[in-house]
């Protein structure tokens, strides 16, 4: 994989290799669009103002300009490349609201770039498959609990292996600080945060000198991170640590919210979500449910699908459009799977059937063979040239090509699976392989 | 179309003609494969000196560069996003020539950018779909048959109406030029080329000026770009107008190949092609056959898709990769199929079934309706809110969403399709909606 050596941080992918991606887009794109999820793309380049609007200053972004740049143009828009698809889409919702129906399921599976330092696993150019639900000043609950299951079908669709749905509420834990005496919501957060970087001790000392918390605030918060449990019994173990409070309210919210969405997930996806109240999602524009997702033997990959609710990621003048939706990191996750060799293609090449040619005059003949089959839906391709049939066996062969069509000067048709090295007779009119030959397949070894 | 405003020359779709591209899309894909071409990508971006060395200055390149840049990156090398698919894929070959199997068959539809001017029908982002075939060393004519008929197959299978490819060869050009005593190749092409903006007798003009023809020479050079059939005739026209000339060998070999090409042309893709012999493609790496072609009653698009020979695209010290592939300009001919209403998509969502809700608290049960449906490969969305039952079809019909989905107190169930009204008791478990209405379909105005 990634022989591309002339730019760091840039991945590029083997024919064989962009099979398997492509499978696993077409996979995302078949569940998304199962339920209902139309697609749209959004330009590459967006303003610089609108990139950071969302306060995402600590984004390495890629500003984009015209090398003849000339007099007429300097009053053109400073420009980049946009560094995920969530802010293009709120930009695409706001500018189009007057054309799409709300409540509005859209998925979208793009390139975003980060010009961040590259290093393992981490790229400058990275694919993107997101869905989100936004509607139109208000946008019911249970789409957190749709994108939720979703997106946990379709990570169950690609077939990769166990992973767990880690799923909080930003409510909850704010309504729970709150209730418990603690205001600057923001801070205990940021502090919080913290944990596996600074220690417990650590979170404890910031969240007194910073949060304003006493002791024995600063280790309720900390009990609060360590709750997990794969049901809703989360909700008695933070009401116990919240006992006696009296400004429950955002709290009780939350917990009703968080529990909604694991019971649902329990249901519909059995075994595949668990309420982590740990996840913060740093510091971004989440309001409510707030889900990171982890695949087992793979943690050090960090997420590979995240996101939430956002309460007002775009508003046009008084109108504001309420959203919540899930983002996979397709490339990353892609790359690793290739690069262990846990997802890998069968063959090189869409061709299921290489056509040999006896002579150099017979190619127009071999060509009408391959047009019968290929008028069946099945991908064949024609020998350039009357090599030995050793030769021609060895291009189908090194490219993973599982059958070879003769013709002998007879007419006669015969095909030969060169991997069992069985030949047989066949009609170009009839014959068809096996539904297992008729595409690359994949095999996993997760 | 286009709401798109804060940046000029930048097209975004409704998820209506999002539908529309997919489409087209999906159906060159599924040609290409059908072939036995196999998918790459390459990267959006290219070192600034890739992009050049091809002598392509003139196109509008879009530099990119780390709006943060630090002490550290300035030794990166100049970047900017590719112009087109043809230079990236030609470095990939090169990079990665250890790992792929000649001669390489590859499809590659990505988004390409230029900073040219906005006007209509131009865009500074725009989707192309190439396909080429790339030996190592050497690479059989028929390569160009082969390319010329999987396209013609790929734009018949769009079903947009009638379509000419329009085929000639440098060869045959350069070749005659040569037989009539005219040695400059690459000025008579230049000036050649120039007919429609400055007329025959500029032409002649400039010839004699700039190529050192003699009038008799210019006007033999004018007849050989008159020359259009749509057979192998166009042949004995070319060697009328050379007749007395001794060394025709290049001239010959021209002849040979797009003769062909055509007669491969008309038997594989009827009516599809002519050989036109003004067509020259500018001053770009052709080498050999070279491809263009018009849309009929679009011709104000230019060329939806070109291409030809290059012997030499790629080379890697001593080793080249003679290549031919073809391009066609997705986005410029679905924007314009879109915007002439000629392609229209029946919904504007993959959804097929609507499941109503007569009252909030069963949504869950509505799911399990959606889910049986789904398991069955029927998209399906639930409602969020139980709404009025009108409203609740209005929200479908909005959408083009073709059936709503009722179950009643007792649970009996029943389907409307409410575009005739009809409404029908139906099993979740075994109800099929008619193959048509599975997917959103495209109608046709052309």
């Amino acid at each position: 994989m990634a022989r591309s050596s002339s730019l760091s941080g840039f991945l590029e992918l083997l024919p064989s290799e962009r099979i398997v991606e492509l499978h696993v887009l077409d996979t995302l794109r078949e569940v998304f669009e199962r339920h209902g999820f139309a697609s749209i793309e959004s330009r590459a380049v967006e303003t610089v103002d609108t990139l950071l609007q969302k306060g995402e200053v600590d984004k390495e972004v890629y500003a984009v300009s015209r090398i003849h740049d000339d007099a007429g143009s300097s009053s053109e828009a400073k420009m980049a490349l946009h560094f995920d698809l969530t802010v293009p889409f709120a930009r695409y919702v706001v500018e189009n609201a007057g054309h799409l129906a709300f409540p509005f399921r859209r998925y979208q599976i793009q390139k975003v770039w980060r010009g961040e330092r590259p290093q393992e696993g981490r790229y400058r150019e990275f694919t993107q498959a997101d869905i989100d639900i936004v509607g139109d000043g208000a946008l019911p609950f249970r789409c957190d609990v749709e994108i939720a299951v979703v997106m946990a079908r379709a990570l169950e669709a690609l077939q990769i292996g166990d992973f767990t749905l880690r799923v909080n509420n930003r409510k909850l834990a704010e309504g729970f600080y709150r209730a418990i005496g603690l205001t600057d919501a923001a801070a205990v957060l940021r502090a919080v945060d913290k944990l596996e970087k600074i220690g417990e001790a650590g979170v404890v000392a910031e969240l007194t000198a910073k949060a304003g918390a006493t002791e024995q605030q600063a280790q309720k918060a900390l009990a609060l991170a360590g709750i997990r449990t794969d049901d809703s019994s989360f909700a008695e173990q933070v009401r116990d640590l919240a006992e006696g409070a009296e400004d429950t309210e955002l709290m009780e919210q939350g917990l009703a919210e968080l529990a909604e969405v694991i019971d649902e997930l329990r249901a519909r996806v059995p075994g595949r979500a668990v309420a982590d109240l740990s996840i913060a999602r740093g510091l971004d524009y989440y309001t409510g449910t707030v889900i990171e997702t982890v695949l087992s033997g793979h943690e050090q990959l960090g997420s590979i699908c995240s996101g939430g609710r956002y309460e007002s990621l775009a508003s046009k003048g008084k109108r504001t459009f309420p959203g919540v939706g899930l983002s996979i990191g397709v490339t990353r996750l892609v790359s690793r799977l290739i690069g262990a060799e846990l997802l890998t293609a069968s063959r090189s090449v869409p061709t299921a059937v290489y056509v040999a040619l006896r002579s150099d005059d017979q190619w127009g003949a071999a060509q009408d063979i391959a047009d019968a089959l290929r008028a069946r839906g099945i991908s064949a391709e024609v020998a350039l040239s009357a090599e030995k049939f050793g030769k021609q066996i060895k291009y189908a062969d090194r490219r993973g090509i599982p059958f070879v069509w003769f013709t002998d000067e007879e007419g006669r048709h015969e095909v030969k699976d060169i991997r069992s090295g069985e030949q047989a007779p066949a009609d170009p009119q009839t014959w068809t392989p096996p539904a297992e030959d008729l595409t690359p397949t994949i095999t996993r070894n997760v």
